[in-house]
């Protein structure tokens, strides 16, 4: 099997450390210790806490923007120290690395990629150390991402390829007569809530309306398009449905949040 | 007219995305996609959101601190995906580039410059593809900043100068009769409170004292000047007055926020 | 005396200031003004504002994961504009550049190295301009560090060498009989806290169990070793005890923070 991946130095880190403290930054400096060019970019360190799912899914949506050749870190990782496996996604020119807990399963499916379980026994050459039992990010995933990175370590080399990793976390929406009923993910800085409900869900609906928090909003195309103040749904920028308020915070106004119950139905009308 | 820009290879960004979700860090992954060498450099992503004018206010008094060459980039952009223009500002060596928003005028003003329109049909070089309708930062400000600071973009080329843009937001402090009334602009970390009131708008008194939230409160040069727990106000390091209280938070100590009242009187005595 | 420092060009960054305004983002500019090849990392800028102490704890702790010749430059520096003095800190192939106001003084300690009052009179070379009264990070620190990290000033040609600095700020636990009296000296994103109780302090200790806020703490390897929402103590990967609560936080559940009581005694049973 040709290796498909060709290192080009970018490091992308997701984590849900946020930002007190030194984890990030020893993570970094783990990496330039061994890769001292590695180009590091964070991608975010405030996904949801002690929840795979929300990396996954910015991560899934985020890594075409980067570089091919990019080397993908992201560690959201409560079962830190315990017997939980690594997994590697080899994709579209891009490497993904994380701990097996659901984080990756919906990019193997959205690259069309390949999962491979590390092998702890093939990384002999990481010299790795003794790992702590609770900072792996630190001890184990930046020293094997910046050797991935530095193209002194073949991917298909350490993992073996498996079928058979923990599933994708968020579930799809569900279509309940002419209604697509989804729920929210997360929310951004802004208080837009981002959902399940993917742009293509959107097309077996002539009229669509998002129904949220005991409202009914119409579909625009982008926040400008009502006055400030307005609430409305539109299909955000990574392709799938989002509720906002023009110059407000969506989130606050309707006090909604992760799993809040989003639907899309029928508008009447013409 | 000779181009006074040589592109250094630095980007410095500022926005409004905050630190949640993939926003500021799949701009990075443009840029590095585009210009692999870049050095990015974050500014800040905790401006005031929707609101241009803290954003500018800080580059103003920020961009001089980096290396001529440097594009900075700025993203509030509340106006995404309308009819909205976008700016480049030359001056001082330094390229500056955001929405038509506001948040550039004051650089005009400041290094003396010139500012551009963007002429969207000039920009076919970049093959852009589709922007989406929420996140030009992304689709399009990345692309256009990634080029001008890779050299391989002409920013003489793209626009057309202009003097007709959108004003600067910030008004400057008022004079009634012997004192002087501007107001609160943005607070820091610790809670300082920075005004629109400039050194040199000091000038004229004797022996300035300041008055916010029915305090008077003395003009000092540093926070130990005074013991921990003091309110006092002093010319920040980038020469606008702050009103602070020594190892302490005066934000919340006065309950001021942006927009709040602070006037410059003559202080009495000696 | 020889030189053991090589610089390797990289800095990491400790601050305060958090990521509101232009405050880290002009100290980056500064140091890629003058040493262009620079690498900067952020180790955090989280750091409990103006207390010296938890920048150096962090920094005590993490420098030995950076490439030795690592300049690491940490500004907490309530004393600014003062008459306080710049500390060096040369120890086992790192330097380390900050205030002296107790913030670098276990880093003597830990690395074995030599501490250097840095003399103003002697840094000619770098051309600082008038120093702001507020802002010596960006006007002293920053120009500092580049010239350290671009291996163009000689740190011990600045510096006098000097056991006289302000000493540690965090007190070491205490013995009383049978039990072990510590505090809190942070706690991170997840609300994990973090003692000032070095895991070899538990070795005088056979079953060692953990009592803060009213709870006696069983000490385990790692969150993952109790279900979800269990309360727990253990040696953290900076070889520290902290308090945490599996998949949730210990700090809003106790309702403990900076400076909170955690003893250490000795559990019963088998």
């Amino acid at each position: 099997m040709p290796v498909n991946f060709q290192a080009c130095g970018v490091i992308s880190i997701t984590t849900d450390f946020g930002h007190r403290g030194p984890f990030v930054g020893t993570m970094k400096g783990v990496m330039l210790s061994r890769f001292p060019a590695a180009r590091l970019v964070d991608l975010t360190h405030e996904a949801h806490v002690h929840w795979p799912a929300e990396a996954g899914f910015w991560l899934e949506r985020s890594f075409q923007y980067f570089p091919k050749g990019t080397v993908h870190l992201a560690v959201v990782d409560p079962g830190v120290g315990t017997e939980r496996g690594v997994l590697l996604v080899l994709g579209q020119g891009h490497l993904f690395l994380a701990p097996d807990n659901g984080l990756l399963a919906g990019l193997v499916e959205r690259t069309g990629g390949t999962a491979y379980l590390v092998d702890r026994e093939r990384l002999g050459s990481l010299r790795l150390g003794t790992l702590s039992a609770t900072f792996h990010g630190r001890d184990f995933f930046a020293p094997l991402a910046a050797a991935l990175a530095a193209g002194t370590l073949d991917p298909l080399a350490i993992g073996v390829a498996t079928d058979d990793y923990i599933p994708q976390l968020i579930e799809r929406p569900v279509r309940r007569g002419r209604e697509l009923a989804g729920c929210v993910i997360t929310s951004d800085h802004f208080g837009n809530l981002i959902t399940n409900i993917e742009a293509a869900d959107l097309a077996g609906f002539t009229r669509p309306v998002v129904k949220a928090a005991g409202r009914v909003l119409p579909l625009h195309r982008t926040y400008g398009d009502v006055p400030p103040g307005t609430l409305l749904a539109l299909v955000n920028s990574f392709e799938v449905l989002e509720i906002a308020c023009a110059e407000q915070n969506a989130a606050a106004l309707l006090g909604l949040g992760r799993g809040g119950p989003v639907v899309v139905t029928e508008g009447g009308g013409v």
